[in-house]
């Protein structure tokens, strides 16, 4: 999927959510612990319901590692179940990967090269720290994207990520300066968190065409409307992700339908940006 | 294991050596191909030869990673013969993780708590870019290490990690100021790479106690007498490590035999160091 096929599916689907599937085994519902594998069935519950609403999923995948082989099974099954919808969704395997190019190289294989690892993800986001040669081998695989850290939504990100040089120039732009050049709009996006909204301006500014992946709406308190204020390209250019808001909208045997409902209220919210925005 | 008991160990078997096991499914002997689980019983026969030379093994995940659950179970299989070693050896997860908070404790989770994932290593290095929150929950596990990021071995290391303020702090010094407060000598380790060496004087300076991990001497070209020259502290300080110049110092049937001549070499290289620095 290329940058024209992501903003094909944003106008058919009128929406530009991504669903973040952080399904932690402690917060599913109560019923669903019986059953062979409670995480699986919940994602496919999660994806039936929010289906025509998103764009995109993003496991993360700490929440399948933390339960080991088991928990990396339950990853599999849902990948596998979402393989159908492929043309219909985009998915991001949330894993902040970045290593020596050679181990760079393995990550990548790991989530895109199914053959190998049984995965075949869209996406992958990657950790800039240590530079070019930990994120390139990332864009290496045809039709898979790398979507690199600038700023993100915590509070921690303000430690080394607005770290200033003598121009003035904070690190995470230097990041998006520099990186920009190591791929293209169609194979590399950004993470920028939406408590950060009104520095999207001057992110637009460097990396005007780039699709920006933008966490922290919902239960990180980022607001919607202002992120698409000064994210918005003439391509859409921003997934905004949801996780827990939706996952986790009820505890109860009505938790799909409540995922549903939360999902519909966010598409419904962005197709009006994307109506205003004559972007549909 | 604490760094009292980790220099106890360095000085028990004489060496600072950390091997890593990058083991490559594509680069181990072909006669272990037809076993069943070819990289465990590569990883065993290295373990084997290097135990007596070695303080250390840190399996590098993306190398399991990239053979999907399959690779899962040969490192869980890994980690199990290993543990019958635990007071002779140190283990590490290398696997560069970093997210929020209530991720990062998942990812802590994966690698250190066994009830929930299988897997019980000592330590898991770590990538600063997300800041404090994202680190600080790989500390709040008794016992337990994170292994921070601070001056890689690698090219595209001058990318960021020597983007400098206007008082000429480099980033990676930033993040040694800033993250030693964040745990302890106890705790803490940071990756510096070999590459750097002369580097290693600036870097004493800021964390004096802390252990460093050493990568880069061997395959990448790094010169363990200019590490031990410029990182050695009183309590030794550094783990160095070698991976490739180990494991597959032959391709032939003959490959533990050699990778134990290779960290035997190492080994002896390391104990005059230590016996010069006063420390055995």
């Amino acid at each position: 999927m290329n940058s024209t096929d992501l903003f094909r599916l944003i106008q058919t689907k009128k929406s530009f959510l991504c669903v973040g599937l952080d399904s932690d085994i402690q917060k599913i519902p109560n019923h669903l612990l019986d059953l062979e594998d409670p995480v699986f069935e919940f994602n496919k519950q999660i994806i039936d319901a929010t289906l025509p609403y998103t764009v995109a999923y993003k496991p993360n995948l700490a929440f399948y590692e933390s339960r080991g082989i088991k928990g990396m099974m339950s990853l599999e099954k849902t990948m596998n179940y979402l393989e159908q919808y492929s043309n219909q969704v985009f998915t991001i395997a949330d894993a902040k990967r970045g290593d020596i190019g050679n181990t760079s190289t393995q990550y990548a294989i790991a989530v895109f090269d199914k053959a190998a690892s049984g995965f075949s993800f869209d996406a992958i986001t990657v950790a800039p720290y240590m530079g070019a040669d930990s994120v390139q081998p990332f864009l290496a695989f045809p039709g898979k994207w790398a979507i690199v850290l600038a700023l993100t939504s915590n509070k921690g990100s303000d430690d080394f990520q607005l770290f200033t040089d003598i121009n003035e120039t904070q690190l995470f732009e230097r990041v998006l300066r520099r990186s920009s050049s190591w791929g293209t709009p169609d194979n590399m996006m950004y993470v920028v968190g939406a408590t950060k909204a009104e520095m999207l301006e001057g992110i637009r500014k460097i990396v005007p065409e780039h699709f920006l992946l933008v966490p922290g709406v919902g239960a990180q308190g980022g607001d919607l409307k202002a992120v698409a204020k000064y994210g918005l390209n003439n391509h859409c250019g921003i997934l905004v992700n949801a996780s827990r808001s939706i996952l986790f909208a009820s505890s109860g045997t009505d938790f799909a339908e409540k995922a549903m409902l939360e999902a519909q209220l966010m598409q419904i919210a962005m197709k009006e940006i994307l109506i205003n925005n004559r972007l549909v």
